[in-house]
């Protein structure tokens, strides 16, 4: 399944359209709103192709039989707006996006800037929006996700991936960065799904789950920009090692990091031991995720 | 009164400085910590100078009794973060802001941006970190923030702005303009305290008042960039002409603007009749406003 409530196949893009009468600045020749939905296609292009954020929450709606889709939309438009932010020249100056030219390329910096900031500020909207839950579970589940998103996650990553250039840093400082720039969101997604199940007891070890499911996920991407299939991954290999970027395989080797991404699945799996049958939607989506080519 | 809570003389900022435990990432040589310091300090000059969204919401909570700062801080940050990004090289690519160098000249570019979307962020958590107030007020003052901040907002104020770079554009489209950059964010102030207060009847006349001083603002701002003093400004006047912005001079001439500010704050304080003295600080900052010198 891909979600409930008022999403349609194609996810948030769909949804996004429905939203048009409030997304109603901007009419000009490169409005707003075809920034934002260029964008999100390819956010969605990224969670059908890689199993995301989008895939995490609905697996998480499966376990719980939580059928409200709106968190999973706040998380793609925030991991959307980070792409384009990260995307722009003074980031990491990319061209491309899977096989499509980033926003920037096509709106220019500006544009690109301000669909990055609209799309973090919508993510908010779209969730304190939702009324099918209790308020004081709102303000949970949200207050968790801005706490993931921001300088003790994601952004707060970032800033030490930017510090981390051009050094060859320890397992310790690399774990820390990705924890931040990667498994924080990975969290938000697991707890955010747990908490609107009204889930206690099952917390801890669904959090200790997504954090090693997010540590496996970024070891396959730094495996994957050696060894993958360029054309799969709509991008060139071995951008990492031209960024002299400090890398699970740079610390390892390549055999080295896929022991420790093989090992790390396994951590993860047994994290669910105690669920049984209903955590079946988890495990299917971490062998995708950690054995996905592009 | 400067707000209350745990909030000091200094507002945003000393109360940023306990919240240090939390943004915790990046100890490097150029931390976030520091940028936000940097930044909530800019942020904190202006509204010391001017009289902010800081200034309309404390005197919404002396309106309405409510002590509760959050969602001023949660404003000032959001605020703050929007000059950062407004001062980027790809934006207004401005070196000062109130007389120091703005937030990329110290720090770069990529942690500018990255400041600028941890507060953005921050704002969100600090405002659904609260206690004191019932979560379903909480989440409507949150949801209303967001969409005063985003593309219904600021942010598509600001693509408005881009759009109409070297335009002049008619009366009409430069109030939309600024409804949604600056206006919107007066509105979030204003009603955020209302909401808080649990008001009803007077929200609407509280929203028209909101409204009209956001205008009343902008055309006092627009008058001063040809006739304020440089040194109190902390910047060179002329800025606007010299950028080819329309502005409410530029479309009624210096005589034509200050006639319509001054209708403007008239028909703002009317707004406010029929609520006596205890809007007293809210005429008091509309006439500081708008009488502003810098």
């Amino acid at each position: 399944s891909k979600g409930g409530g008022s999403m349609g196949e194609n996810g948030c893009v769909s949804w996004k359209f429905e939203r048009k009468g409030v997304i109603q600045f901007s009419k000009e020749k490169y409005t707003e709103d075809q920034l934002m939905e260029a964008a999100l296609e390819a956010g969605a292009d990224d969670l059908r192709d890689e199993g995301d954020v989008w895939e995490i929450q609905t697996a998480m709606a499966d376990f719980n039989a939580v059928r409200e889709a709106f968190e999973a939309a706040g998380l793609e438009m925030i991991h959307t707006y980070s792409l384009i932010h990260d995307d722009l020249p003074c980031m990491d100056d990319d061209d491309y996006r899977r096989g499509k030219y980033t926003n920037h390329k096509v709106f220019g910096e500006a544009m690109a800037l301000l669909a990055g900031d609209g799309l973090l500020t919508l993510a908010f909207e779209v969730m304190l929006e939702q009324k099918n839950v209790p308020p004081e579970v709102l303000v949970e589940v949200v207050r968790e996700v801005a706490m993931c998103a921001g300088n003790f996650g994601m952004v707060g990553g970032q800033a030490l991936d930017l510090d981390a250039e051009g050094k060859q840093i320890s397992e310790a400082e690399l774990r820390k960065l990705h924890s931040g720039k990667t498994g924080a969101m990975f969290i938000a997604a697991v707890r955010g799904g747990a908490h609107l199940a009204g889930a206690t007891n099952e917390l801890l070890a669904l959090t200790h789950f997504a954090d090693l499911l997010g540590l496996a996920f970024q070891i396959t991407d730094d495996i994957l920009d050696v060894e993958g299939d360029p054309a799969e991954m709509g991008k060139s290999a071995g951008s990492d090692e031209k960024k002299h970027k400090s890398t699970y395989v740079s610390l390892y080797t390549l055999a080295g990091a896929k022991a420790l991404a093989e090992k790390t699945v396994a951590e993860a799996l047994e994290c669910l031991d105690s669920f049984g049958e209903k955590a079946e939607p988890l495990r299917r989506i971490t062998k995708m995720m950690c054995g996905r080519k592009s």
